[in-house]
């Protein structure tokens, strides 16, 4: 979407509303990318944002036929008694934002308090048969569907089926005194890329409606369950729904032609992030300032999970974890890794849990590698201020921060490039033929004429392959010198760097990835960390600075400090390859760390300057 | 080659000889191929097997001036009391087998007695420093003088510097009083594809002689070092040599125009394998009746080695390691990541030597998928003959042997045969051109007209991996389907398999290589494990089998009970992905089953059978 496209589509919008679904899900979601789409959508009519007929009004065809239905569809899975007034949804669609205290005041004190916990608190409940799951999940998708219709973030709503599940899961309690496993009644969404039984799978593509991924006829169709979405029922989570995605899940903001264009619910000026880059749950955490984890490849299973582009095993996709806390996403991943995957995907590295890298972090001393700017795109003011609180706090504690001088990040940007794209995404065209729906604006200057790029062939693949390795060796050695200036005899221990550029980012100013691809390229391990608010007030712009580049002139100019107030500014944590361990246990002692660094820092100024880092329920 | 060119090649040698360099160097070879060169130079003259110019004598070019210059070079980097007449190489040529007694019969009492002794035996000596590493390296360089002397198998000669190497090894001992590590004093050989400091690296190219990877001018000649190789160094091995492959690494038996082609020292009338069809371990390993382990992708480093198609990562080239004991390459398994070569090398997975999966092994009940016949190529006798031992001798122990059924292995050869070659083996031709030299004949059917085939684009590749992670998830689910007929409540603990349908083969009749490559398409570990010999008085051809494809019927065909008599015949015992520490444990206990069986089978006819499994220097 360009610049003036994401202004029209904003005018043009009937219902602007928001849903704070992550937040609201007890927040753990697991995703390649999770996103809150801004929904746009006035019953009776189409009126999609970013893609309208030229001229006179035109007559509904088979893919708006198929949209309308799946909008009819899951309007009619929300309880009537949890339906908001559309002149409710519209006049929401105004304010700055609509997360925290707004979508709270919807709601009754007990689906607040529930819907309110970090999920290691929830299932202490939930496991000890304190609460019943029952009354979780309904809580749950009580706020979800205020959220949904706030916001439109769900393909598919599961609420019925969820609270049935969660009864059963009661009746398990009671007839074994126990709970079925470490996940008991916890609600979750799933990014529409993973298959649930009895659920669509969509990814953004209308004519995936009520197909097994484009395939009408396909016995697999609502019969198919992804290998992760097993496991994490037989753990005891409940799917209450599926979040949307970017058609094709190429782009880094997100817009499809079933819920169209999505806002954040934060600031409702911006985007909520998107999937393409590499960055496909960093992005949209830090966007929504959540916490998030991307693991290396293979560590989790990605088995039967529909994608663009699949069989691309270079630079592949991995599933992340999105939550609200790090003890949210670590005790996730821990159970995950406790069904061990590997026995029944071929493809996940036999690694369990390993306590002993973890408990090697919890007490020493620790060095970062500090990568405030990669030398081709700055970040702008409030992602600059947030990597300062990072350092500022870390040093407190008396960990070491050095500065980060890697191979070029060039190098990796045209590595992602050739390799996640080299076959064309021949299969965009193909999955939009099936309805005949229309290309998002945003891809269309990727597909000249409605036409894949020629693909590579494979002795190009293998040469950026090769160069690919090159590279990875090459950051290796240069993460392994950096031991002679860590302080601690180890090179460090990890990297604080930006996510993107931007604290969210303004519609169709998405201008540059290579913060995220870069963890992608290397196959490395990120964690997102919210730290703070874009603020008018201290995040001005530096006038003075000389872009090094065309596409950092343009991200330079792209800030506006009125428009980014009060957007989530964070960073990421990086971990070297299959380090998830060591990683979860630094990051958490860097979110303890700016806590403290916080708390002192209003002790002095005598004032509470509403910073709050892991109560993601906020208002900008 | 075909059978014709075989038989012409054959005749036209002028000097036949052997070298059982494996058997001969304590025997740890690093190979991705290893294979003995009979070698059929005659001193002043170039008569290489395999390739003769036609009409009248070519006149020598660059090509032929560098195999020259290369010959002389090595043959001037063996000590003059070490070099043999030329006339007892002749004599030898002529033998049924010159490994075993013959070789052994050229050494002296010391030389015979440490360079027959076991790895952990003889590193028991020298990493206590009950023997010098001089005195070891020494006698492993002058039994390895005269094997490749008879049999020409190393395009590398290091003897001089080892002993160098080594007197400094001892020095280290008498100074610091302990070994350097676990392997000190250790020698071995590598493939001619691994780079070592201060040697070339051909990989069967004469283009490659004197260059670095065929760069004349690149300071990278003779500089580098593969990972693998450093560590080897560092854990105290001393590299004497690097062995012989065939030109590209593309088939499976060995020529190249620098040595020639190479017979099988066990039975010269046979081939000692080769590198193609993913059996480049196993193959060779089997043909020469040793022990070998093939592990998965990424346990070991494979970092800056030589390879074709470099950069194809679905179904990687990957290091294995031969010996003369399966303690023998336990050993130097566990070493290799003693050194955490993950730190080091960003491919491979952390995982190091898990000794508790290995003693999970060790005393339970075992059971066993049996698949002597894939249904697509049916095993000559000797092989049928080698899997009942060894199904009898597991089962005299009480394991379980069940038969295997599993997903068609057709798939699965296409998948390897696409995927591995969807660069079209472009690189093979553009090597060739370096020298002039010509394609081996064995090669010329795959490039017509010296033509690389039209790579795959990226779009095919992509379809292909996608079958090939659909075909090793269906393999999985049907392993794991095994539980109900294992009888011991668990899925097969491994398979016991052919590993080629032949006890080694006759020159130009490689026809079927899908027992070996269907172990790197599943990414599975395989351990060869020699069993007995081909014996002209048992195994018979079944005169009335009716094969059931026309590859079968060449395959069935091609079996010659004279002239397999005395050829190895061995199994590979197969488990899945990364269980090499539990396989290594089974594959021990299915030796030691093998050899109580064989055992009481002699008790019981009253007469020694001649059949060694442990001692591979035999007589066939």
């Amino acid at each position: 979407m360009s610049l003036d496209n994401a202004k029209s589509a904003k005018s043009a919008r009937t219902a602007f509303t928001e849903s704070s679904l992550l937040r609201t899900l007890a927040a753990i979601l697991l995703c390649f990318l999770f996103i809150y789409l801004v929904h746009v959508w006035t019953p009776g009519g189409l009126d999609l944002v970013g893609w309208k007929p030229e001229g006179n009004i035109k007559q509904p065809t088979l893919w708006e036929d198929l949209v309308q239905g799946k909008r009819d569809d899951d309007l009619a899975k929300i309880r009537s008694e949890w339906l908001l007034e559309l002149s409710f949804i519209e006049k929401a669609s105004l304010l700055p934002s609509i997360a925290g205290e707004f979508i709270e005041s919807l709601l009754d004190p007990e689906t607040l308090s529930i819907t309110s916990m970090d999920v290691p608190d929830l299932l202490a409940l939930t496991t000890s048969g304190s609460i019943s799951s029952e009354v979780v999940v309904t809580a749950f998708c009580k706020r979800a569907a205020f959220a949904h219709q706030l916001n439109k973030s769900l393909l598919e709503i599961n609420f019925e089926s969820a609270i049935v599940q969660a009864k059963k899961l009661d009746a398990y309690f009671k007839r074994e005194g126990k709970a079925l496993g470490p996940l008991h009644g916890l609600p979750m969404t799933l990014k529409d890329q993973y298959h649930v039984k009895g659920m669509n799978t969509t990814m953004g593509y209308v004519g995936w409606i009520d197909t097994f991924e484009g395939s009408k006829d396909s016995p697999l169709k609502g019969a198919t369950e992804s290998e992760i979405v097993r496991e994490l029922e037989s753990l005891g989570a409940i799917i209450i729904g599926k979040t949307t995605c970017v058609q094709s899940l190429w782009y880094g903001e997100t817009n499809n032609n079933i819920l169209g264009y999505n806002f954040n619910p934060v600031n409702q000026n911006l985007s909520s992030g998107g999937s393409s880059g590499g960055g496909s749950v960093s992005m949209p955490a830090s966007y929504n300032g959540i916490f998030s984890i991307k693991p290396s490849a293979n560590r989790l299973s990605f088995k039967n999970v529909a994608n663009s582009s699949k069989g691309q095993a270079h630079i592949p996709t991995v599933p992340g974890l999105l939550g609200r806390s790090i003890s949210s996403i670590r005790l996730l991943f821990e159970a995950l890794l406790s069904t061990e995957p590997w026995l029944r995907d071929p493809e996940v590295i036999p690694l369990p849990w390993r306590e002993n890298q973890a408990q090697n972090y919890t007490k020493r001393k620790l060095s970062f590698g500090v990568y405030a700017h990669d030398g081709i795109v700055r970040p702008h003011p409030p992602i600059e201020r947030a990597l300062n609180i990072v350092i500022d706090a870390v040093q407190a504690q008396g960990h070491g921060a050095v500065d980060w001088n890697p191979p070029n990040h060039t190098e990796a940007e045209i590595l992602h490039d050739k390799i996640v794209n080299a076959d064309g995404n021949y299969d965009v065209p193909q999955q939009l033929a099936l309805s005949e729906e229309p290309f998002i604006p945003e891809l269309i200057p990727y597909f000249p004429n409605g036409k894949p790029q020629k693909p590579l062939n494979a002795i190009e693949v293998e040469q950026f392959v090769q160069r690919l390795h090159a590279f990875r060796n090459d950051y290796n050695e240069y993460w392994l010198s950096t031991k002679a200036l860590s302080g601690t005899d180890r090179p460090v221990d990890a990297l604080i760097m930006p996510i993107t550029p931007t604290a969210a980012v303004i519609p169709g100013r998405s201008f540059y990835y290579t913060y995220t691809s870069i963890i992608n390229t290397l196959d490395y391990v990120a964690i997102v960390i919210p730290v703070t608010f874009a603020d008018r007030a201290i995040d001005k712009l530096d006038v003075d600075y000389l872009p090094v580049s065309e596409v950092d002139r343009r991200n330079w100019n792209a800030y506006d400090a009125d428009m980014y107030h009060g957007a989530p500014a964070c960073v990421q944590i990086v971990g070297q390859r299959l380090q998830e361990e060591k990683l979860l246990v630094i990051a958490q002692r860097v979110v303890d760390a700016i806590e403290e660094y916080k708390y002192k820092q209003e002790r002095l100024s005598g004032k509470e300057t509403g910073l709050k880092v892991q109560n993601t329920d906020i208002n900008g």
